[in-house]
C-alpha cells in the first residue's frame, strides 16, 4: 500500500524535567497538592482587586447565584483591549447583556450578541480600535541571561520554564502560559488554555473592542493564538459557563433568545465592596468578593508542581508521563487566607 | 536573581508539516470543513453497531431525552476491558446505576458509585481481572517500512502521521489518536483525549473491571495515558455529560444522592432496533441509532484535515499555528448519510 509521506517522522527533543533540588527528599511522593501545600507564602503573589472582573449572571433554576471571577492580564499583555474592558466595565456596560452563544468543547461567549441585525447597545465612549500587532508584545531581555526575560523593566517577574509543545516555545511568565517566538524569544503572547477569556471578534482587520467576550469551555484551541486577543482567565466559577446548554443556531448561539441566559452586572473588583473603593455595586448582585493570589511561576514552589505534575510518582500513578502540555499545567489560583 | 535551572531550554524541533499533495489547488483556502465535505465516500469508514455502546440517561428537567453514544476501541486495545463492559452490557447491569461523580474540566464517571461503604450491586458472571500490562499493546511492524506499523495482520490499517507533543511520540490509527512508545514504535496506547472514556480504578494493581466508567470533560488528561485503561470516546451526545452539575463532595462526587443523575438503560448497538438484532430494548428508553463512520485516518482526506487543522489560513486566521496537539485534532465522526 503507498503512503501519503506528507507528515515526516519528526527528529525528537523529548521533554527531560529533572526534579529541582530540594532540600529534604519527602518521605511520600510529591503530589500537585502537596506542593501547594508546602509552599512558602512568600511564593504566592496577591492578584489586585482592580485586576479581577467579576460577572454575575442571573440565578440558576433554583435560585442559586453563579458568579464568574476573572482574572485580567498584566501589562504588557493585551493592554489595549483590557482598557476597554475597563471602560466597558466601569460604564455597567454588560448589565443587562447575555450569554448568547455556547458550543461544546469549544467556548461560551457574552455580550450584546448583536447576531441578527438587531440594533447594537451604544457602547461608551474612549474605546480603542486595537490594531492586530497587539497580539503579540515584545518583552525585554532578563537580568541574567538571554535565556530569560522580564515583562518590564518596572516588573522583574521572569520566565524561568521554557520548552516545546505542538505549537512552538512556549513559558510561563507573572503566572500566566505564554507562547514565545523561536527568533530569539523577544515576542510573547497569552495563550488559550481551558478558562481563557478572548474578545470575539469579527473578519481581520477587526480585532474586536472587548464588549463581546468568550470563555474556553474546553480542550485548549492553540490555532486562535496570535490570531484573537486573550485577556485573561476565569480563576473561579466557570462551571457556570461549562455547564450551560449547548446553543443550536448557527456558530452554537441560542436558537431561542429565550435561552439566552442574563448578566445581572460585571463590575471591576475594585468597584466591590471589599475590593476597595466600595461603590455600592451590591443592588446588581454584586457581593464582596475574597482575595485571590496565585503561586509566582518564578518561584521554586512552581518549579517543584511543573515537575511533579509532568512526573506523577504517587501511588495512583505507575507510569510518568514525562512531560505536560502547557495548558495541562494549570498555574495554581487560590483564594487568600483570611486575615 | 538565582534562578532554578531545573528546566532546560530544550533543543528544538518544530513540526514541519508539509501541504499533501492536491491534485487541484482549490481556489478558496480550505478549511476543515470543505475538506469533509471534498472528502470521497471511499475515505469514511463505517462503524459497526456492537462496537457502539448506548447510555440512555433519565430525560432532563425539560423533559428531553438525553442520549450517550460511545465507539468503542477496535483490537488489539483495551480488549480484556472492552470484553468485561460487553458481558456488562449484555447483562444490562448499568441499567438502573447514575453518573455520580462530575469534576470540571476532568471527567463525568458513572456506575454503581460504591463509594461509602453501601452494598456494591453484584457483578455479572464471566468479568476478567485485567493486568496492568494491557495498558499497551503490541502493534505489528507496516507493510512499507519500519515507520509504520498495523494494528494486527488481519487489519491493515496503517499509521500514516506520528509526531512529537509533549507527551512523547503519537499518531493515528484506525480512526483513533495513540502515544507510541520511543523504542522503535512497537507499542502503542489510546490516549485521553476530549471525550475520552475510561475504566475507574482503585490503586494498583486494580486495573478496574469496566464496570464505573468515566468521560473526560476538559483539558486532555494525558497524564492518565498508560495508567488507567481507555475504552472509547463519546460520538453523539458528550454535552449530556459536560453540562452536568459540578459535584461538591468529596472528589467531586455528588455530596446529595439526590444529584445523581439516574442511568435508565445501556445497551450494545448491536441489540437496538437499528443495529440488527433487534433485541426489543425500548422500553428502557432506547430507540434505533443512526449509523455513524470516521474518517480514516490513513486517507488523503485525514493527511489533508490534519495539514488545515495545524495551519488554519482560511480568512479568520492571521497567522497559522503550524503545529497541532494530538487531542485538539479531533477525528471526524458523523452520521451516516440515509440510505
Amino acid at each position: 500500500m503507498k503512503l501519503p509521506r506528507a507528515f515526516a517522522l519528526l527528529t525528537l527533543a523529548l521533554l527531560s524535567l529533572a526534579p529541582p533540588a530540594v532540600a529534604q527528599e519527602p518521605a511520600e511522593p510529591p503530589t500537585p497538592a502537596s506542593v501547594l501545600a508546602a509552599a512558602p507564602a512568600t511564593d504566592w503573589r496577591a492578584i489586585d482587586p482592580e485586576d479581577l472582573l467579576v460577572i454575575v449572571l442571573a440565578p440558576d433554576r433554583d435560585g442559586k447565584e453563579r458568579r464568574v471571577v476573572i482574572q485580567l492580564l498584566p501589562p504588557p499583555f493585551s493592554q489595549g483591549w483590557i482598557g476597554n474592558i475597563r471602560t466597558l466595565a466601569r460604564a455597567h456596560w454588560w448589565d443587562g447583556t447575555n450569554v448568547y452563544r455556547v458550543v461544546d468543547n469549544w467556548v461560551a461567549q457574552w455580550g450584546d450578541g448583536e447576531d441578527d441585525g438587531e440594533p447594537v447597545k451604544p457602547l461608551p465612549a474612549g474605546l480603542r480600535e486595537v490594531p492586530e500587532s497587539e497580539y503579540v508584545t515584545q518583552v525585554q531581555p532578563g537580568p541574567e541571561d538571554g535565556r530569560d526575560f522580564v515583562l518590564t523593566p518596572e516588573r522583574e517577574e521572569v520566565v524561568i520554564n521554557r520548552w516545546l509543545d505542538s505549537y512552538g516555545i512556549t513559558a510561563f511568565v507573572a503566572g500566566w502560559p505564554v507562547g514565545l517566538d523561536d527568533q530569539g524569544g523577544r515576542t510573547a503572547w497569552p495563550v488559550h488554555c481551558y478558562g481563557a477569556v478572548g474578545v470575539a471578534r469579527d473578519l481581520s482587520p477587526d480585532t474586536g473592542t472587548g464588549a463581546e467576550l468568550y470563555a474556553v469551555i474546553g480542550h485548549a484551541p492553540r490555532q486562535l493564538d496570535r490570531n484573537i486577543a486573550v485577556v485573561g482567565r476565569v480563576i473561579e466559577g466557570i462551571e457556570h459557563l461549562a455547564t450551560l446548554p449547548r446553543g443550536t443556531g448557527e456558530a452554537g448561539i441560542y436558537a431561542d433568545p429565550a435561552q439566552r441566559v442574563p448578566i445581572l452586572s460585571v463590575r471591576l473588583g475594585d468597584e466591590l465592596p471589599e475590593g476597595g473603593k466600595g461603590s455600592g455595586s451590591e443592588a446588581a448582585g454584586q457581593t464582596p468578593i475574597p482575595r485571590f493570589e496565585y503561586l509566582a511561576t518564578d518561584s521554586d514552589s512552581f518549579a517543584r508542581y511543573l515537575h511533579v505534575r509532568a512526573s506523577r510518582d504517587d501511588p495512583f500513578y505507575q507510569v510518568p508521563a514525562g512531560g505536560i502540555d502547557l495548558c495541562n499545567v494549570q498555574v495554581p489560583v487560590r483564594r487568600a487566607a483570611a486575615d
